[in-house]
């Protein structure tokens, strides 16, 4: 019989687009006893979550909590709860995860309109506003921060035209919530998932949604409880004329709120661990406040953006569109960036991440986020890279990196 | 701004049929700080889990990790990637969880037929054949332990006659794996399904499948790989002549065993706290050695059933088919159940449960399950069950219930 080691995972660095490193406090929140999913004790810890939640997403919204699952299985959640099979559906892509969009939104059965732009860039919103003219979706899904290449894409225009024209607008904030404003209610979207394993610092394995009351009647349309815990009569009979059932139980929104809901409609057991990492992880962003967080995380951009500019490197993309807690660099002609990448993490115990597609082998990519994200890892990052860069035979301005980083703090 | 206060949940006796109380050495690995989702030490992780996991379900298959959600989500991922829709799927049903599973097929668009048995009974396998011949469907599900009414179906024979008549077979094992053998090769199982939050005394959050080539030929034949990080031609195109493509991404079987495998092609981010979890978990499973393990949970029923009956409680369901890791007690004739549930959670920390359906108000279900199942726990258990059936006026044979099961314990 194989004997197992005992598990013993070496300390990181972690400076990639997610998984990020998590806060200690998070992590201990993890080893406490669990308790009961209908303890009177679990349902309070439920119901801090969703209120944490709404102050994150900025929202009055009554739905806000996680699916659980990750971040795509929100995404999943939200479109195949929201999309009919036939429904017309706009999706404007500008890198790898607007693909992803597009791809589970066909998948739900929905007629799917792409709009691409070249990766790199974002959309100008009267690009969106004018497709949505056009093309009258029922429906648009896009993406806030996209991380494959680094860029975010302005919203509250594209939002307010979406109500103005009555059309639901679902956001992927998987990469932002928690380090960039996401302004829920304010930019008029309807319904937003967040990711925890980025800014929010809270290891994978949940995906905090938000959804208005435009979303919830859609949803609500399509309700059908499962036979075996049924409590009244009108459960949703399929053969209802013109009812289209969620073609997910998993991700069935409308079963999941009466879970979340006082109603305690038994749907899954709740992941007890995963969400008390969730209730300290939030608390943790609120007790430093929003609008703190988002400067933390422009600071440590300006010191990293400064470094790496001084070490001679070049940036990729437009820089006006920026995803402030993702930095990509050209990687520099005839390097590997893949041994660039294996050297800091054995040497240096630093991870940072290629790209996908079209950026697969070009690109570099820094994440800046949460509770990786502060002074002493981008100084530690700048150092490395540039000791590494050498021994590639890198032609880099040596020492300046540091310097400029430091630079940076100091004139703030 | 509301101020929440420290996570401080109260600790508890968990003896409902999950989620159970978690080893603190399980606890304790979720503790541990991250590492990002492609890091060779955490690829290595992953590979440790997946073959502890193969053990586990006794299997020879290649295919054996877990999905990331919970127990209903690998239940999900394994019928949505089976089904095509319009196939003829034959559910056996005997309780809830049998209803959960005719509901997720025909969200996937199945041809359901169900066979219905009273609850508290499972099926003579001859009844599930003689069906498998005259329905002649693609694929059978079904539950292996039924929580809901604590009873276990054999399924040997059942899994013969569908190897022979060339039916894929499905099992619901959540509340068996762990504690009660669950032989997936020697039974014939094609894909089956395990929970963590049960018998393997891992927090929920994870669902460990597992499937043969089977099944794996029927999934890779719907294989369809997203736009952005395809990297060959033959990624699935939908226009394809017969093509009928998983409906979900985040379920979708063909690419998580992409993920699972040599090649890593990325899905999501893997639950790394949970994966941790799962390593440690399954880890202490197999140092105890899973025919102790199946032992101890056994002498724990023993000693359990005694204390119960010699109180003077009756059993519910049918004896010959008992799950050893589920107890159900009928509530006495005019006692409020969940009045005694409450106050054994409120005046002892124990949490039994009640059940769903018909049976709500009808019975107490006692769970016996992983690190829950204990002595110690049986024997707290009958004294305060006791102690609260006195404060409701039952009458119960006062002193008898642990004196039994203590009688229980010496007798081995």
């Amino acid at each position: 019989m194989t004997v197992y080691s005992e598990l013993s995972p070496s300390p990181r660095t972690i400076l990639t687009p997610g998984p990020v490193e998590v806060d200690p406090r998070v992590l201990r929140a993890m080893s406490y006893p669990i308790l009961g999913q209908f303890d009177p004790e679990f349902t309070a810890i439920m119901n801090d979550a969703m209120a944490m939640l709404r102050s994150v997403f900025r929202t009055g919204n009554e739905w806000a909590y996680p699916v659980d699952g990750t971040s795509r299985s929100g995404i999943e959640a939200v479109l195949v709860s929201l999309i009919e099979p036939g429904d017309k559906v706009l999706i404007p892509i500008f890198g790898r995860f607007g693909y992803l969009l597009q791809e589970i939104a066909e998948r739900c059965g929905a007629e799917v309109v792409v709009l691409e732009k070249t990766w790199g860039q974002v959309f100008d919103p009267e690009e969106v506003i004018s497709a949505i003219r056009r093309e009258k979706p029922e429906l648009v899904a896009m993406v806030h921060g996209e991380t494959s290449t680094g860029r975010i894409q302005p919203l509250k225009d594209i939002g307010h035209a979406c109500r103005e024209n009555d059309v639901l607008l679902v956001v992927d904030a998987v990469a932002t919530i928690g380090g960039v404003p996401v302004d829920v209610d304010d930019w008029c979207l309807d319904a937003v998932i967040g990711g925890t394993q980025k800014c929010l610092s809270i290891p994978s394995g949940m995906s905090p949604i938000t959804y208005n009351e435009r979303a919830e009647r859609k949803i609500l349309k399509r309700k059908r409880v499962e036979k075996g815990i049924r409590q009244t009569a009108d459960y949703g009979d399929p053969s209802k004329e013109g009812f289209s059932p969620i073609r997910s139980n998993y991700f069935d929104l409308s079963q999941l709120q009466d879970y979340w809901s006082p109603l305690r409609l038994n749907h899954h057991t709740e992941m007890t661990s995963m969400l008390y990492a969730l209730r300290e992880g939030l608390r943790i962003v609120l007790a430093e406040g929003l609008d703190a967080r988002f400067a933390r995380h422009r600071r440590q951009e300006a010191a990293l953006v400064a470094g790496l500019s001084a070490m001679g490197l070049s940036l990729y993309g437009d820089a006006s569109c920026k995803l402030p807690v993702v930095t990509c660099i050209d990687i520099p002609e005839g390097v590997d960036g893949e041994s660039v990448r294996a050297m800091l993490l054995d040497s240096f115990g630093i991870e940072i991440a290629s790209s996908f597609g079209p950026l697969k082998g070009k690109i570099w990519r820094i994440g800046t986020m949460g509770y990786s994200c502060s002074r002493k890892n981008v100084l530690h990052l700048l150092g490395a890279l540039e000791a590494v860069l050498v021994r590639h035979r890198v032609p880099v301005n040596v020492g300046a990196g540091t310097q400029a980083a430091l630079d940076a703090y100091d004139s703030v």
